[in-house]
């Protein structure tokens, strides 16, 4: 199968962490991103510079990776002026921050789940009247669980995604933004999801709080999901959300998906190379991932066997 | 579904390691390991001193151990002499290493993997002969690749299984101590062992080296396997295998598998506090693991709905 790995370091990443990448550091680090095969990147947030002063630079990261030839060019807006901005820098795709937990969306963005609706209700009008292209993009935060709320209505979440499909969302995903979910609940609601909205289910966006990531991916992917989030080095969590680290790894989850068989596009070699810029532009900076330290298992193989380069880093 | 862990820290753990643990410290580390409600527990290896010192106190270490009610003890045996001293012992079970990898095996236990099935058939007469109650059990390593041989043909390891259950051994699992199986490849194989063997298949052995563990896990159970071997704190990995660190962390599977519903019978909260016994004793030793330091989370609850006392640590 073809799986599209959607990297959300440059956004999800740097934003966790206090300080600031400079912008010709990430333009270097999203140019080696993409060369390594990623074909979708989120590089920043549309969001005011005084909350997030690490995502300042969002629309001239936006600018130089939109001359990135194939790159599908992704960043975060939390409101309608981020829409604003969002649409007039030229992205490819917007996502917009929800969760299905009241007490989380109200941490998160300060509204309740249903005023967030409404928010993106207006994104999408906007995104019409202005005739843009922009995709639009929802993750369901706290899909599996809230570290306030405890368990999550699965009917809320489900019936969320109808609502926000509904009004005009182009694909709504699932996110274990706190490391809660467990791969039985994961195929459970990505089956659910896809049964709902079919093209419009989004992708599965897990963490690896609790050691569980990968193995909710094999779930989310056996309910029929294509798109993975992940972020290089496993950088990143939800700042909202206390304890809440660990993005599962980029260079940890290609490598176990070609080794099932599927198809990445991505070249590990490179892939893991692009955590140079990491350790040289974020010194001191805690890097998780076992493929970087343990290389490919001797005998590895990409999914698909027409790749000409096959990896040199049979390290054991 | 219940789901029997075998902790193997006390043997793989501790061998893997070079200093030695007081026997004092295994016997209370045992116990705290049992009376978190771990069933089975490999306690030693009958190997020459020599060879591994920190194992030279397995008789002493054994008998203490039958003495925990209701507990199966288990101990590791290369060879006849070493089921020898095992069945003297007294202990519930032996486990014998061979690989399927003949350049693995040689290495490991300086035989072919003929030679070992026959060594192994030697075993298996010997306790016919004592009219021994043991168990025999033997997990195939390299069964999903080795770091020598690269792939390993998966018919030859279930050829390897079918000789190992017609010379009379009770149980045969398959392992993964240098971490390059997959969730596609360990469902494929675990269906083929249970489909030749019936209830003779065994347990996973499954590692973390490329962070793909509990996927892997994940993937034996779906296929029917209800025996998963796992260590506290991760320690151990196979001295045999270059780099080949990291058994995965029995606090992590525990937490999965009951999020999943899956009965394991094990008190999370007793089951990390066993951590500080290898805290004190092994001061300075890597202990790996999220649930230990994440806690469970908020809502949390284990399978069995009738357990009394459901956990204290929603940290987050």
């Amino acid at each position: 199968m073809n799986i599209m790995i959607s990297e959300v370091g440059p956004r999800d990443g740097l934003q966790s962490i206090n300080r600031s990448m400079l912008t010709a550091a990430k333009h270097r680090w999203i140019t080696a991103l993409a060369a390594s095969g990623l074909r979708e990147i989120e590089v920043g947030s549309f969001v005011h510079p005084i909350l997030l002063p690490q995502m300042a630079d969002t629309g001239e990261v936006v600018r130089e990776a939109l001359k990135i030839p194939g790159l599908t060019v992704m960043a975060l807006v939390p409101n309608l002026k981020g829409a604003q901005n969002a649409i007039a820098s030229g992205v490819h795709k917007i996502t917009v921050p929800v969760a299905a937990s009241q007490l989380h969306n109200m941490a998160n963005v300060r509204m309740t789940c249903e005023q967030s609706i409404d928010t993106i209700a207006k994104i999408c009008r906007l995104r019409d009247e202005l005739k843009s292209p922009v995709e639009i993009e929802v993750g369901i935060a706290s899909a599996f669980g809230c570290t306030q709320e405890g368990r999550v209505s699965e009917d809320w979440v489900i019936e969320m995604a109808r609502r926000l499909a509904e009004v005009g969302v182009d694909s709504v995903g699932l996110s274990d933004s706190v490391g809660y979910a467990n791969p039985t609940q994961v195929k459970r609601m990505f089956t659910r999801l896809i049964a709902l909205l079919g093209t419009k289910a989004g992708g599965a966006h897990m963490h690896n709080t609790r050691g569980q990531g990968l193995a909710n991916v094999v779930a989310a992917i056996d309910a029929g999901i294509t798109t993975i989030d992940a972020s290089q080095a496993g950088i990143g969590g939800c700042p909202y959300a206390p304890g809440a680290t660990g993005n599962i790894v980029t260079e940890d989850l290609v490598y176990l998906l070609e080794s099932m068989g599927h198809d990445t596009g991505i070249d590990l070699d490179q892939l893991v190379a692009a955590r140079t810029i990491l350790l040289e532009c974020l010194p001191g900076e805690t890097l998780y991932g076992h493929v970087a330290d343990a290389g490919v298992g001797k005998g590895f193989r990409y999914a698909d066997p027409l790749r000409i380069k096959q990896p040199t880093s049979a390290t054991q």
